[in-house]
């Protein structure tokens, strides 16, 4: 770890200035001369981009292409995503520590992954991620849903799987579809808030539910939340709903949400609904923002740049002016940091000293046009610079 | 012009094989030993991509950071994009040498581009991007539409710039919400046909009407195309409202367009209602697909690269398998082809020798990941290597 003056960048867009890192942290000033001087020319300075949503398990990053012939309906794509699984022998360690390596570059230093369990793959893809993980923690951070993919009730052993998951490391509660995948929306989300309340952790809730039944989980999630006092201790990824109701029902469920401080995690798909950010960002909603998974069965394309999901959400919102994309881009950083709890996050002094030099001479041509050749900085180490990872980085092959 | 054998690459995906380009087409068989061989190493070899639909004269590249606080109605964007040009100073001949140049390493060779018609701009945008056409006429088609931005009929002198255009070489009569911002759907388009039937060319017209206002100027396009036997020759770009109806009401209107032999151009913007696109191939609706504006006034974003244009189709649509992905390559190259009337376009024996190989095992490969480091070969002049645009190349700084 090296004292670093980063000379000449324009911390989220504004007004030039240098930045200080001195023992890994951002400091007011520098103290004698710092071992490494950046000429940063005028680029945009962001903190780590932060991954909200992703699963590192699965990514055929780096693998042989799969020829994707699976129909639309999410059952078909659980079920070929479970047979890739065996078929292919995805092995979750190797591929989530490509896909940390591939996002590194880009200025991603942390990342939430729901990783799957279920009663074929057991624990295994939980412990392969955990594995890169600590061996991968003076690199990125790492946080682990035990993550439900293939149903929990209606796979008989799950929920004691998701259990064992919590004590080998997992951070996280996961959850999926309570009605529509596991058949009974009430034993679902008692279940995994039993489970979390039991070993005081938080909850991350895939919901694709349509229309008014994701409306009626979203109040079920919000009574449980109260009833617990989770507050601030659910995420609800997707919430595909909340863009698919009117605007007064929409605003009865945003209040809700507010009110208990459940947060919510968007990829801005362009073939899902979109949400209705403004007014969610309005009542005070925390807002996260992901990849989802990149390169699988699921979808072919995705690369986890946060920076190009910015873009992403701008896009299907119809989000064009430079107000709006610095918006964006905070969901994709602050926005992510805070669903995610994270310490000291920021570009302030005291906060730990993660940097992403984008060249770009405004924040919102940073989000527009992604520039590839960053300089990415995390506690005070280099570890891209101009785009090019440095050569102390692992190589995973 | 040489001679080329390019060596083991996959057409449009297919079973590998050589190419041959002998006198700028296509051969079935090499003729003695060609000038150059290129090694395909096992490439995705693609026809030129076709832009079948952007604002050459508008694009920012290259020039300051615009700060867009613009709002979000059509109207307010067509006056700060109007605004802008005077304010600006957009030179459509520099900035169209720009995009082409731009877009030409990404494999686009075929171009149509709308440029702005209006009582204030007279026809320089169009005069200019004629020049750059004419200079540039061994590197890219640049079919030209004459279009009315502002409105036509509001604006009184509009019609007779865009006649003036049509002698001054502009290839396509263009128009635009005949209701919403002509405010006379019949009168607007009454006089588009007639200007389009007294010149003997095409029309394209940019139809967001939404819902059954643009169901009804679809109905109306399709009375005067029947009228004038304009079929074949006429496109409508957007046409928002094939997504905004129940599946009857888009049925009887699909089936409308196909029996007039209506072309449809479709960006697959996020942001806009997706289109059925299933129904329309097959009922046999030709479809293309373009950029729109890139990094303008209307919008920050976009590159003009037509294969991941490509992606984007698919994202937009919930395309996610390969057969899938291959139909969106289909639309942005074979689709708008068709569109542009291209003559010898493809990559059979006796068309035009133009070829992009793109670093993909698959052709799904090549939509999903949208590979950089292309080769690009015209008429067999290699314009591009492995990313690189040859030496040759004009230079518009
Ligand atoms: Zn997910
Ligand atoms: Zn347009």
């Amino acid at each position: 770890m090296d004292d670093i003056l980063i000379r000449n960048v324009r911390p989220f867009g504004g007004e030039t200035r240098d930045l200080y890192i001195l023992d890994g942290r951002f400091a007011d000033s520098r103290a004698g001369k710092p071992a490494v001087e950046i000429d940063g020319s005028g680029y945009v300075a962001l903190p780590g981009l932060v991954e909200a949503h992703t699963h590192l398990d699965k990514t055929l990053v780096g693998m042989d292409w799969f020829e994707n012939r699976v129909g639309p309906t999410r059952n078909e794509r659980i079920i070929a995503d479970r047979q890739a699984k065996r078929e292919l022998g995805i092995d979750a360690r190797r591929q989530s520590a490509r896909q940390i390596l591939q996002t590194l570059a880009f200025g991603v230093l942390h990342i939430r992954s729901h990783v799957d369990v279920d009663t074929e793959i057991g624990l295994a893809n939980v412990e392969g991620v955990i594995e890169t993980r600590n061996a991968f923690r003076d690199l990125v951070d790492v946080q682990v849903v035990a993550f439900p993919q293939s149903g929990m009730l209606v796979r008989e052993g799950t929920l004691d799987l998701m259990e064992a998951a919590l004590k080998a490391g997992a951070d996280i509660v996961g959850g999926i579809d309570p009605a529509s995948i596991d058949r009974n929306p009430v034993r679902h989300l008692d279940a995994i808030f039993a489970l979390a309340d039991r070993y005081g952790k938080p909850i991350d809730i895939h919901l694709h539910e349509p229309g008014e039944l994701g409306a009626f989980c979203l109040e079920l999630i919000a009574e449980r939340t109260r009833a617990l006092s989770m507050q601030g201790k659910v995420m609800v990824s997707h919430a595909y709903c909340l863009g698919m109701l009117d605007a007064p029902r929409q605003r009865m469920l945003i209040d809700m949400l507010a009110a208990e401080e459940i947060a919510v995690m968007t990829v801005g798909s362009p073939s899902a609904p979109a949400l209705p950010l403004r007014a969610m960002r309005e009542a005070g909603i925390v807002m996260a923002s992901g990849s989802d998974g990149i390169q699988g069965t699921w979808e072919p394309w995705g690369n986890g740049d946060m920076l190009e999901r910015a873009k992403y959400l701008a896009q299907r919102n119809g989000m064009t002016n430079d107000v709006d994309l610095a918006e964006a881009a905070r969901i994709c950083t602050f926005g992510g940091a805070e669903c995610m709890a994270l310490e000291d996050y920021g570009l302030s002094s005291g906060c730990h000293g993660d940097v992403v030099l984008v060249p770009a001479r405004t924040l919102a041509e940073a989000v527009a046009l992604t520039p590839q050749r960053r300089t990415v900085i995390r506690r005070g180490r280099i570890m891209v610079r101009d785009g090019v990872p440095s050569g102390k980085l692992p190589n995973v092959g």
